[in-house]
């Protein structure tokens, strides 16, 4: 019975990735359910035994991103259980440090900027599913939060130094990033990201780099 | 022989401006060519007597677009010839006003940030025609540089002190406005414009303004 749930998560998973992969590149309604049955090779009964229709399905896509996308900010912002103090990464080197993967993953030579759901979907589910659209706007939210929490810590390390409310600042770097990322991927090239690194230097305007100048 | 010309010219313009307006909402992809015809009025042969395929159907509705953007920025940051150089708005005051109408048009009620085809469409044509990414990004650098523009006049008039290169400050703003138009969509409210506002403001760190406080 085990093995039995093993393989059918297994599955679910497998047309899940699939299917997130065709979406990132050509939007939500530019695949059609054939196109997304051939790539898994399933049958479209397989298909309806996972997923009860393609908004469903789009809104377990997103789910997914989300989810996977919450464990690698928690990988990286992890501290070691080991880490003294002084090895211990600030809150400003943390954020730079993820805003940097938006540029370029090492681990993957992708950019997080080129394979953002969000970059690819937020314009076209807005309009076409209110319920991707909420868990979309909901995981985007938490991300808002998780970098206005780093930006508190940053206060209290003295790593960062912005003015005003630390939720309009995260606000405002997250949207300057989605749309260094829109722009990135409309002009294919990655100056905007550049300029938006910059712009979060000097925004967050770290006094201890700034001091080392 | 000039009726007629108007008339199929009439005729164009029609079918670009229902072919926009359903392209906003639902994307390029979500709309079909039978739907446009039908919102249009119009059998297939008057289609394709304009436009030789849906593509470069597209590529017609991005550069109306931009043209009509053109148009209207000129309008907006026009000097009257009577006007003289006491009553002549500050470079500051044209880039706010015209941010400002990304919130909200009083001529028209919507804000520009809702209308927008580069915030609806950007993501999606990037990876689906070469030829509307091309005039689209060509639209926004155009963009860009009257912002970059307004900018350096302002730094003439004093209206305006940044830090840094015009250009990569109107770059930065530019891709600003264009995640928080994403995330106010996404979201369905106002505020991320609202912050791209005051944000806009310190960036263009205008020193009457801050004295003036």
């Amino acid at each position: 019975m085990s093995n039995l749930v093993k393989k059918s998560d297994a599955k679910r998973l497998h047309i899940l990735e699939t299917g997130s992969d065709l979406v990132l590149r050509k939007g939500f309604v530019g695949v059609g359910l054939q196109e997304i049955l051939k790539n898994c090779g399933i049958p479209k009964g397989s298909f309806y035994h996972y997923f009860e229709s393609k908004e469903s399905f789009g809104c377990e896509i997103v789910k997914h991103y989300i989810h996977n996308y919450q464990l690698r900010l928690n990988e990286l912002w992890a501290e070691s259980p080991s880490s003294s103090s002084a090895t211990q990464q600030s809150a400003y080197s943390k954020l730079i440090n993820y805003f940097s993967l938006w540029i370029n993953d090492p681990l993957t030579n992708y950019g997080w900027a080129e394979i953002c759901l969000v970059v690819k979907l937020a314009a076209e589910v807005s309009d076409l599913s209110e319920d991707m659209r909420l868990i979309m706007a909901h995981g985007v939210e938490r991300l808002i939060e998780n970098i206005s929490q780093l930006i508190l810590l940053g206060k209290l390390d003295q790593s960062i130094s912005v003015q005003g409310d630390a939720v309009i600042n995260a606000q405002v770097i997250y949207q300057m990033w989605l749309g260094a990322a829109l722009l990135s991927k409309l002009q294919k090239d990655k100056a905007p990201l550049h300029h938006a690194l910059n712009a979060t230097r000097q925004m967050l305007n770290n006094p201890i780099a700034a001091s080392k100048r």
